[in-house]
């Protein structure tokens, strides 16, 4: 084993880096051994320095984390500050400075991926960042390197806690969105501004960085069409129920049947109470990966916090510091399919569409035609009168989902539909 | 991207190999592209040179074997051969020759594990085997890498997808244990000879191998506990239903309380209803793995099959020729932790025992006293009299095996105890 140290600057020692560091420090003799070098932490970047932070030495601590990247003697840059700017700057110069990089910034990666894989290529560095997607659930490498000799034609998964917390509460309890909302928030699941979460921004940077590896593509951010939780009503959950079905938001990363296109998505989707997702509860996550050799395979754990996004950190720690010690580098980014993505109205699914209509006979031919019109076909209407108004329940077959809103469109056109109560996308059959 | 192909050996053309060679020239193109160099099948060894194998070019067929992984052009060897020997010395020649070897070969790994990647490190080459365990499952990647920042305390888990498919069978159609192996093996899940599935020889070297990679230690085959799943009876599914759980055949891996310890073991157990491994149905695998700053994983998909178990060999073998491109190895044996594997008296656990009993006063304080003097505290009892008989079922709070053996043992000589109808662990709590 080599006694000289590696040498690790940590940028952010929040949530995430104070666990990275606290494990650094308690199992620096596992560390070492499964690198085959010791690993040393030379430097800590924060906003605060004269924050309290336990078992770090005050030496360490620094605001200046330009200076840290930039020291010349970084080994392995963490990057677990957060957002845009600094982080992407500092990225950078730990590149040319000849550090490779370990980062758990979904934000950062699924806006900026491509030129931060560029630059690591051009100064022969790693870039890793397990922990970006779905916290401690080994998924990023899976896909990378599990799958790397097979062809995964479909990523289905709840990439997000908080919401999925939110959703189960509803489910469970039958609370509307914003008491089950300020219940996560009590507990800590979600911020006190939920709007990355809730609006699906999130989960929506994860389907970017998911579908990129997945299909060997670019994906960026503004590719994913991106739905929010915050309209799931509790009669939503209601009619789900009546189908069999709970209501999850997914991220939705799919190859087009004829093979030459993408799409990636992120909403509330309804789901049968049979399939694996359905049973995700509280905070976990779980993503479903279909491919043609393996099948369906399925990744289920803790989505985020602290210690399990320390644990993924940790996994590509010990793998970038290998790769140094080898003089070699992991893989980097593999676009070369350069499979362009389709819009959102390509996507095809089935719906499940509520409709507040007049009760008077006719009203189910009229819908009906609108459908059919679109070439939209049903698969199952119920129908349920009260006070001479209806609700009308209607259920697709598979149908591009431009189809769909143009059935939407010229539904609210007709006289005797009163309101569009909800519409929302049947998946996971 | 190199022009120069890197030379792949297939060792065997069965079930796995021929899935294995077809994909590898259906997807040549995507092999190249993410591995940065085209691979080619430059010989394939099998036994009946004369069978028709579609898509094989006649000239790359032969029955030497030994003469293939000699050639001194070879980069990669796949051994899909199975057994001992010659997988044995055909991989061990491909690394003195200068190959990297991916084998799917659990029997082999499993017993000479330590020799085999003792001569891949003396040759500076790889030996993968992702295959060798739960089939398309990606598992032994995220344990040996996306948890090397981690510490493992617990491997759960459903490996072998025949004894699950029949235990899936026993439980949903009440079917007894010969009547559900008649459907397996009709449907083609059970091979002529089940012994190595149903009497947990297969799940033991995989409970084996999973042992050593999450420990970071030596387990071999005979430090596994193992016990099959032949004597599972319906009646043991009708108690298990009545305590809420199910029967499922588990390899479990476990680092003692202390730490200074582990042990391996294969056996049926009840596992609760609520336990997501529960819910693993037909010939699917899934394991869950418990580690300290990850928190709880479960990993999920087909343990074995043709494409799957292909797809895992694929994987393995981009891994190996990236490797041998950049003239570096991935992760070798870790074995530096040297914790000993502690006997199967040691394990701590719940059990659930039927007692066929004569049913007159006194017999429950009897049996009672036999628990109490052995340390074995008890959780439930539940009495049930017919025709002088009683059924009487202990469920017991945790307690070392050897203690319950203890126990047992001595319940059998209890005039009072007429036998011991079954006894089965109790897991996933
Ligand atoms: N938390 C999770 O569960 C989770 C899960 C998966 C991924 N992630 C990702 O991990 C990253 C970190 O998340 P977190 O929850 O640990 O965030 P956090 O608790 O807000 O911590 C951010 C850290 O960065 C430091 N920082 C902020 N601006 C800085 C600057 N300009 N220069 C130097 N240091 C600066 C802060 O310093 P002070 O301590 O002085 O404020 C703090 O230590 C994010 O990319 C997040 O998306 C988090
Ligand atoms: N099948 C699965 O689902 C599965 C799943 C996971 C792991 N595995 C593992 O994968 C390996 C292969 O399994 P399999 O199911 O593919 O076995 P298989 O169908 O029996 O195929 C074995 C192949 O090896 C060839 N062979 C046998 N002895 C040979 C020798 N001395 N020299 C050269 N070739 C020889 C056979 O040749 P002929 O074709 O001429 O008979 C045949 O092509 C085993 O280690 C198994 O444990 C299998």
């Amino acid at each position: 084993m080599r006694t000289r140290p590696l040498k690790v600057a940590l940028l952010g020692c929040g949530v995430v880096g104070s666990e990275v560091a606290r494990i650094m420090t308690t199992h620096a003799d596992d560390l070492a051994a499964r690198i085959g070098a010791p690993v040393e932490l030379a430097g800590v970047a924060v906003r605060r320095p004269s924050k309290v932070r336990e078992g770090i030495p005050a030496e360490l601590i620094t605001t200046d984390a330009t200076a840290l990247v930039k020291r010349g003697d970084i080994d392995v840059v963490v990057e677990v500050i957060g957002g845009i700017e600094p982080a992407r700057t500092l990225i950078t110069t730990a590149f040319e400075h000849g550090a490779s990089v370990v980062s758990a910034n979904k934000a950062l990666l699924a806006q900026e991926g491509q030129s931060l894989y560029a630059a690591a290529e051009q100064h022969g560095r790693d870039l890793y960042y397990e922990a970006a997607v779905a916290g401690a659930i080994p998924l990023i490498r899976p896909l990378r390197e599990s799958l790397a000799g097979d062809k995964v034609n479909r990523v289905l998964g709840i990439v997000n806690g908080t919401t999925n917390f939110i959703l189960d509460k509803m489910d469970t309890s039958g609370a509307g969105y914003s008491e089950a909302l300020d219940e996560a928030t009590a507990l800590g699941y979600a911020e006190a501004d939920p709007t990355a979460d809730v609006e699906g921004f999130d989960a929506a940077a994860k389907a970017a960085i998911l579908a990129g590896i997945a299909f060997h593509t670019r994906v960026r951010l503004d590719d994913v069409y991106r739905e929010g939780m915050t309209e799931v009503t509790a009669a939503d959950f209601a009619s789900a129920k009546r189908m069999g079905c709970t209501i999850k938001l997914l991220a939705i990363c799919e190859r087009a049947a004829d093979g030459g296109s993408v799409t990636a998505r992120v909403h509330p989707a309804m789901i049968p109470l049979s399939h694996p997702l359905a049973s995700v509860r509280g905070a976990y996550n779980a993503v479903f990966v279909e491919a043609d050799a393996a099948g369906q395979l399925m990744f289920y754990g803790p989505g985020a916090g602290g210690s399990p996004t320390a644990s993924a950190v940790l996994g590509d720690l010990v793998a970038v510091c290998r790769n140094r010690l080898n003089e070699a580098t992991g893989p980097g980014e593999s676009a070369y399919t350069q499979l362009p993505v389709s819009p959102m109205g390509d996507v095809v699914t089935r719906y499940h569409i509520s409709l507040d209509v007049a009760d008077k006979p006719g009203v189910l031919a009229q819908v009906a035609t609108v459908f059919a019109e679109h070439g939209v076909s049903i698969d199952t209407v119920r129908q349920q009168g009260k006070d001479g108004e209806a609700d009308l329940v209607v259920v697709t077959h598979r149908a591009p989902d431009a189809a769909l809103s143009g059935t939407v469109e010229a539904l609210r056109k007709l006289d005797t539909v009163r309101g569009v109560a909800s519409i929302m996308r049947v998946e996971g059959e």
